[in-house]
């Protein structure tokens, strides 16, 4: 099945907005057992007319994003009926929704807005309960230029992608003729590269029969997505797993945060965090998970050696003889931090971020993660992540949730 | 001049990696007064073969990206030179390039790396100092099959933005026949949203003759670029800024943070943080910029009221009487922090992220900003962003870092 995505938007092609929608799309559509065959964006307006009409004579799906607000340069609807022959009509249930809307938000609804309830005749409506304007289907039946289905879905994002789930998903389910779609298994990562993952696992992938994967790597994170059967899947697992178990974040997509903020929760445990490196990027990632507050207190963001010695009980000697970056300074901060808050466990990092403050000794890129819980002895390990400002911070404070999350599974 | 841009990579249709190409060559073409006609990703393979064949017959420029690896997959070259109907040659400047490459990183080229220095007859090899691949371009004389002039371009941003630069934009500098390329600027505003410029300056922006402009709204942050001629970016400027200049970032395109921690450089003073809701996103967002190191000293995570209480002096009663979410206690987080750091300026927050934890008093998405500074009277204010828990928390710090670069300012 040929499935062609058509994004709308000026804002897309001036480079205001990243166009996020095909990657999504591509996504999702996996699940299905899927690809997209062509993505295409074209500006508002009558570009789209082209586009339109050349994706009916090639694909089998099209799937067209944006263009149905309330404006002169929301053509989708107009342009789209147009090219398949197919008249407008106010569909009463959609304007009646559409009331609904604004009544529910105490605002008038502007006459402008009333054009978004007009659909092509015989279409199927797709509803939108996070905005105003309705999806619509148009079933192969109906279009009279070529055997394509046409589905015009809104640009947001969260109006786009529920009505993905509910409404279109299971359309494409029963365009695909594919009874049972092959089931989806993401594995994520960290601590090793995809590299790795090639020279390590990628032979044995290959050669199991019904097994399709692919990887996906991040900054100190790679994601290996497999797909088939479940039986085929468990045998992907297993492979996976016999290799680099001890490396797996999650099964269930669940990030390297919502991982170590599920243990802590599990296990009735508390994070503290020492960072100087990265800056309060450890406990911001900690604290964008829900829940954050019931497992983690202190943050201490000692920038400054002065801050370390003052929050922390850094020995000012110390600092002196071995230097903010190393090992003792770590795990100084580390059992400094579970001492001021009380925590269980705390994780300090140290380190030189750049682009300035690299020596021979200690380059641009090097930095000390410190480790200390109750009952346990202070641990401190070096990595090495010569990286722009912005990816290193990333790359070390990845290092330093998995250190809390290896030392919760000791 | 119709421009298309063609991207090639199965990883951008599978949803592995966003394609952010478009927008980077929206905004780079924008500075030139050019725009993008038509954006299209295609799978690597063969389906290059017809959308470079429609892209001919439709565009005067067609830029492709991706597919000059080493790889079987890789075929953009000779698909495209088969659809040009040119022979193709070894360049033998580009295959000794190729060859130094590899000796400089003490490696030995593969044979299949070879195929790299393949170009067709006549085309303009485009050299690639940070990496394999190098660029090709076809001027429209040597185009069998239309009047399009064609760009190659290897995938890797760090190897297709240098390249844009220096060898696609002047010659489509010259293609354009544009002598004197409009002057862009963008001024970055906070505190103000983007239907306040609707409202406050479109009609003003419209009315001055020559200048184009366009919108790009971000969490707690609207940027307004304009093009046109240099007096007229200064008449575009001085509307601007007349109905909206005290919520003025930056003209230069520096963030928030670029911004603060430069007035706080030439000012030198020194800033901390007392953070609660954001997590540590505050201090995360400042030592983001190279050289926080002088500026900022001191950031405290205070998740917990203990924390608030121990680190930043906040008193029991008042956490009790009034609750953390509250002008009191944002009053004396921020003078604790000042306190306890001895810096110049100190910035705290205190808030419901949510999804939990809201009271009709106070709904999830209210927060509390605190500024203190030595010899000036401590204040907060409530903010109110009712998003999800990410976007809060952005919105939330872009709010304080304001806060700070007000208190600069004042």
């Amino acid at each position: 099945m040929r499935i062609e995505i058509l994004n709308t938007g000026t804002e897309l092609l001036l480079g205001n907005t990243v166009n996020t929608h095909a990657a999504w799309f591509g996504r999702e559509l996996f699940k299905l057992g899927l690809r997209i065959a062509r993505q295409t964006t074209v500006p508002d307006g009558e570009a789209i007319r082209d586009a339109v009409a050349e994706s009916l004579d090639r694909a089998d799906v099209l799937i067209v994003t944006g263009g149905l607000g309330p404006t002169s340069d929301d053509l989708t609807r107009e342009i789209t009926a147009g090219v398949l022959g197919l008249e407008m009509i106010t569909d009463q249930a959609a304007l009646r929704s559409l009331e609904n809307f604004f009544t529910l938000r105490g605002r008038p609804m502007a006459e402008a807005n009333r054009k978004q309830a007009l659909v092509p005749v015989g279409c199927d409506v797709l509803p939108n309960p996070n905005g105003t304007a309705p999806g619509v289907y148009v079933p192969p039946r109906l279009n009279g230029r070529s055997n394509c289905a046409v589905f015009l879905l809104p640009g947001p994002p969260r109006e786009l992608y529920p009505m993905v789930h509910t409404e279109v998903m299971p359309r494409l389910r029963a365009l695909s003729g594919v009874e049972n779609p092959p089931s989806v298994l993401e594995l994520k990562f960290t601590g090793i590269g995809e590299s790795d993952f090639h020279q390590g696992i990628d032979a044995r992938l290959e050669e199991t029969p019904g097994l399709e994967y692919g990887y996906c790597a991040h900054i100190g994170e790679v994601d290996l997505r497999l797909i088939g059967s479940p039986d085929v899947l468990d045998r992907g697992r297993a492979i996976a797993l016999e290799s680099f178990g001890k490396h797996l974040i999650s099964d269930d997509g669940s990030s390297l945060e919502q991982t170590v903020v599920r243990l802590l929760t599990e296990m009735r445990l508390t994070l503290a965090t020492a960072e100087s490196c990265t800056g309060g990027l450890i406990s911001s990632r900690v604290t964008d998970v829900p829940g954050a507050s019931a497992v983690f207190t202190h943050g201490f963001v000692t920038y400054a050696n002065s801050a370390k010695v003052a929050l922390l009980g850094v020995s000012p000697e110390d600092l002196e003889a071995h230097g903010a970056v190393s090992e003792t300074v770590a795990c100084q901060m580390a059992a400094g931090a579970l001492q001021a808050s009380g925590a269980d466990i705390a994780v300090a990092v140290t380190g030189i971020a750049g682009p300035d403050g690299g020596t021979p000794d200690k380059p641009v890129g090097t930095a000390w993660i410190g480790i200390a819980a109750r009952d346990a002895r202070t641990i401190a390990f070096k990595v090495f992540h010569p990286r722009n400002r912005h990816d290193f911070k990333l790359a070390v404070s990845q290092a330093a949730l998995e250190a809390v999350r290896r030392a919760l599974l000791s």
